[in-house]
């Protein structure tokens, strides 16, 4: 997708504090931090919102949690434990439509999650 | 595991207000809510929290996601948009130790999340 900023970010042709990237998943900070760490996790794959997904993405999806529990490890804050958050649509508070998963943790997470 | 209450709520052997059922997966509605549409969805394996997910699960997660998005369909919260939440161990708020993930909607979902 020419126009989306996280394809950007996952060719490189943004710059983005990256904590991560393998073949399929690119991480890194989220610029508007809500908790001490505030990471974000996407597909390489451009899927606009969790709406998109195929059977055949669960996989991919998967996969975005399976790195984010690896992150919380690498952050330190597994232990004392995290929140992850995945937002679709306007009502949802999704911002940027490439799908993209929240982890956040470093602070005791609070009831409702927004 | 013998004392766990969503293992019991998968077995049938405590009441829930399921929403959807099959072979890897429950869905119930939250006796909490925190929105006009708050659905729990766990895995039939009791799986204590997020650190606890092998390489393996990482597809059972992704069955998740993807059911969470075919649940805010039925519910009809889809377009407008909806949010999901998985919490890990007490920053994260997590209060009952197997694995689920929260399926939030029809409301305008807030930032932080929590």
């Amino acid at each position: 997708m020419t126009d989306c900023i996280f394809c950007k970010i996952a060719q490189g042709s943004i710059p983005a504090d990256k904590v991560y990237e393998d073949e399929q998943v690119v991480a890194f900070r989220d610029l508007n931090p809500q908790a001490p760490v505030h990471v974000l996790l996407i597909p390489r794959k451009h899927i606009a919102t969790l709406n998109d997904i195929t059977d055949e993405d669960s996989a991919l999806i998967g996969r975005l949690q399976w790195v984010a529990t690896h992150l919380a490890r690498q952050e330190g804050i597994a232990e004392d434990g995290y929140r992850t958050v995945m937002n679709c649509n306007a009502d949802g508070g999704q911002s940027v439509y490439h799908l993209h998963m929240h982890l956040l943790g470093g602070r005791q997470m609070e009831w409702p999650p927004g």
